[in-house]
């Protein structure tokens, strides 16, 4: 395949500030295609003058012209075919099956929002009329609905290098509401970057929309990616990656002389309670489930259970041993790239020499350096060593989970409440465990943005219901998600329109309704006309 | 009056850190009753402790619990009766009637927070049903809805001893959701708090709450106030004020291990721009209307236009003339507190000596300084000169404006280009202006969290339309609202609960809908049952 290498700004292709890199493919070690040029000051400042250019005409586009351009941007992507995921696979070692699903959940995704755009309630469009004749004083008209913040940088995702990445989430959340987007293009999958930034602009160019809507820049995070956050026009920041990068980021957007939002998916252990009454009525079928989801996709979901509790005894036993058993079989996959399968093997070796900590089951093939395999890993200790070693409560990334046993339900509680805050909390049981343990279920509620029941944390739903955020550190604004409809609320806010004469009000706030989208009239929802 | 003094730290009254301090009235410059005791650090411990305890408690109260708990912190809010207002007036030299509309408003919207926790669409109630057949993977039943983030802290404001103090639009959204609250008493007006505390702790009792549920301390924003900040209890923080202060609240909040939000509302300078043809209309009733706007209640609303935009030329003589007779004979009047007197003195001298400003009119009586007057200014100068002096775009807190006129409508953009974040925004104009400024009106949207046509800013209704909040250093955080329903939104995140029973979900997720709410089914409003 053929790369330019170059920085997507605007409608120009720049070679940036003279350094190159290439990558390497996790899957054999060997360079692939493609020199990648390092983005310079000077396309930090060119992208962010041309998104802040695109913002007047962009935000006054309708929803319809802006649907429009993400199905453009859905079928563009479709249109890049094999090649996109030959490339994705090789740059992220993921299989074909896998990003070839990745892709119709990134395309339904643009396409969903697309839709959420047309349909209008992200605007939450608001409509207090005036009261002339109230004493003491009148009342105006009051109107309210989001407008769109302005330019959103969003950094791509390692791991999922179309849904999270250029076109992914993030992306398709900023255009549907009217917001430019600055991508900072990740590190290990510039070539599958370069292709879908291609089909992006292509879209810009079809619908007619400005250029400086998408921009796509090459380069460290920690220079790039840290001029964008911190550059006046950006109004909001959209991440996903590991904690100690989106904390730097977070910081940096908090230290401007204007803070602004950050989006920052970081860290969850999505911890899972297997209360007693389920280990017996189903514990073979809990095990088989929990095997699959520390394991699948190499363990690098944000949603993979990295701590399992459960209340010591008969139940408990057979489950480890269970697992114990079919641990050894998994065979060790090929992870993102070296630095994260680095990160997995030291991660890994470090929880397994924590005093107190005993390996239940690794698995029993001998992982390949060259093709950057990591390990599927299971240990064990007790609640109470697990309190003490807080260390053992960090994300370890990767095929890896930390099975904990706790003397009561009482120790357990005692364990949830210690915890950081997560994505997502798991609870397996029966109605009587259930019965027992609602205390736990509201403390984990506490701690966790997705709580499910007899079921397993990966497998995250793109619709209306999904929360995919939670405490920090799972995320940095626990208001908000990144995954599902709602998603597009993290790059809105309101304006209030008084007395405004009804040819300069917005469409979605006028008397007749033009676009028959829901509003709170005067207290009630409606979708009549005034 | 009698007053104990003491800090209300969920049921206990305690005497503090050891400090004491007394309150003189703006008024009369002479000392009130009352000593009053500063906080300690154990105070901040046990208070954060008491909310902590409380929020599983309080959490799990129906709406219409929190509800009955509002209306009957205003009903003992109103059994204060004058008592309250005078303590008010003596403490913040606002007069009687002011005092009695502000507890209207605090009572009103007290009352209309209850209904609206009633009302029940704050919780933003989503359900996607399961689709077990759906291939290749069956989708689960996922349900989503907005639960209170825990303690909150909030800062009474100088302004609004009542409205926007202990009892006011913070502490009610806060409790509406079913946030414990920690009120850090402003210092000012500590009578007037310790009244409120007492009606609020009666509710708490009445209503069989836990008493964590509300607490409120004496003692220094940056000692008391920043140790509420930095408790780890603490998930969110509510502050009206200074810049500087909520900034340094917001930089506390931000260096947590876990950052929170904090809503500071701050700074805002409420641009008027009055163009040509609404001059030429209307100008004689666009002065009075402004001349009223700058100096009603002291000029200490956060809404007062403290720049007034106009194209050079005769319209805008003829205002500057109008109002430089009509300034004069407006009296100085009595200003919150001696340090804000002291502000406003220096801003105002501090403004009038830059170069190129003129004193267009100030009042032709003497302030009284044992009263604590402060005199009405009206200053003018150039769009020119206004971009040459950045310190002219510094807030004025006080019966105080600056006159500009441009050379052009592009200069006029030009200046709004270059304005910090504002609560609101105003144009004066007639059809014909407004189809020539279209691009500036855009402009301020960008600027401004209201904007106001051919109006004042000065008056902000308490309904669902209202947005008071605006880009920074107007508000921290400008996707939310102090003022109006919307401003319940602050204190709440959203949880997912994912193939959950029916009987461990909370009422508003169940199928049966049993509190007839609106809720977002498979994609589709509506109140009706699963």
């Amino acid at each position: 395949m053929n790369f330019h290498g170059k920085n997507f700004v605007a409608d120009q292709l720049s070679t940036g500030g003279g350094r190159t890199f290439r990558v390497t493919s996790p899957l054999t070690s060997a360079p692939l295609d493609g020199v990648f040029c390092e983005a310079g000051d000077a396309d930090v400042e060119a992208a962010a003058a041309a998104a802040e250019a695109a913002c007047t005409i962009f935000r006054e586009t309708t929803s319809e012209q802006r649907a429009a351009f993400l199905e453009k941007i859905a079928d563009e992507i479709l249109a890049l075919g094999d090649a996109l995921i030959e490339r994705a696979h090789l740059e992220s070692g993921l299989p074909h099956d896998r990003l070839t699903g990745e892709r119709g959940r990134t395309v339904g995704q643009l396409k969903l929002f697309a839709q959420t755009a047309r349909e209008g309630s992200w605007t939450d469009a608001r409509i207090d009329t005036a009261l002339p004749d109230r004493k003491p004083l009148p009342k105006p008209d009051l109107r309210r609905m989001m407008i769109p913040l302005g330019p959103v940088v969003v950094f791509g995702a390692s791991n999922f290098p179309l849904a999270f990445s250029v076109a992914g989430g993030d992306t398709a959340s900023a255009l549907a509401t009217g917001n430019p987007v600055i991508v900072k293009a990740h590190g290990a999958h510039p070539g599958t970057s370069e292709l879908t930034a291609t089909a992006v602009r292509k879209a810009v160019a079809a619908c007619g929309l400005p250029a400086g809507v998408f921009s796509m820049l090459h380069g460290s995070g920690k220079v790039i990616g840290v001029a964008l956050a911190r550059h006046p026009h950006t109004r909001a920041i959209g991440f996903t990656g590991s904690r100690a990068g989106g904390r730097a980021l977070f910081d940096v957007a908090a230290a401007r002389p204007d803070p602004i939002p950050v989006f920052a998916e970081m860290s969850s252990l999505n911890p899972v309670f297997v209360l007693p009454g389920a280990l017996r009525e189903r514990g073979a079928q809990i095990a088989e489930g929990l095997k699959n989801s520390v394991t699948v996709g190499a363990g690098q979901f944000c949603t993979k259970p990295g701590l399992v509790f459960g209340i010591a005894g008969v139940g408990l036993e057979k489950l480890r041993g269970t697992l114990a058993a079919s641990f050894p079989e998994i065979a060790p996959s090929t992870m993102l790239h070296a630095g994260i399968g680095e990160s997995y093997r030291r991660g890994a070796a470090h929880a397994t020499q924590v005093p107190g900590v005993e390996l239940v089951a690794k698995t029993k093939h001998a992982a390949d350096a060259s093709r950057t395999q990591g390990e599927p890993v299971l240990l064990a200790t007790t609640a109470r060593n697990f309190l003490a070693h807080p260390e053992l409560a960090e994300e370890v990334f990767g095929p890896f989970s930390l099975l904990i046993s706790g003397d009561s339900l009482a120790e357990l509680e005692t364990v949830a409440r210690s915890l950081e805050g997560q994505l997502t909390a798991t609870i397996h049981g029966t109605p009587d465990d259930l019965a027992q343990a609602a205390a736990l279920v509201k403390l984990l509620e506490r701690k966790a943005g997705r709580l499910v029941f007899n079921g397993f944390p990966t497998g995250v739903e793109v619709c209306p219901s999904m929360q995919h955020g939670g405490p920090y550190p799972a995320t940095t604004d626990a208001r908000f998600t990144s995954v599902g409809t709602a998603a597009l609320a993290r790059f809105v806010r309101p304006v209030c329109y008084q007395n405004f004469p009804q040819e300069m009000l917005p469409a979605e706030l006028r008397d007749e309704n033009p676009r028959a989208i829901w509003r709170l009239v005067n207290g009630e929802l409606t979708r009549a006309a005034i």
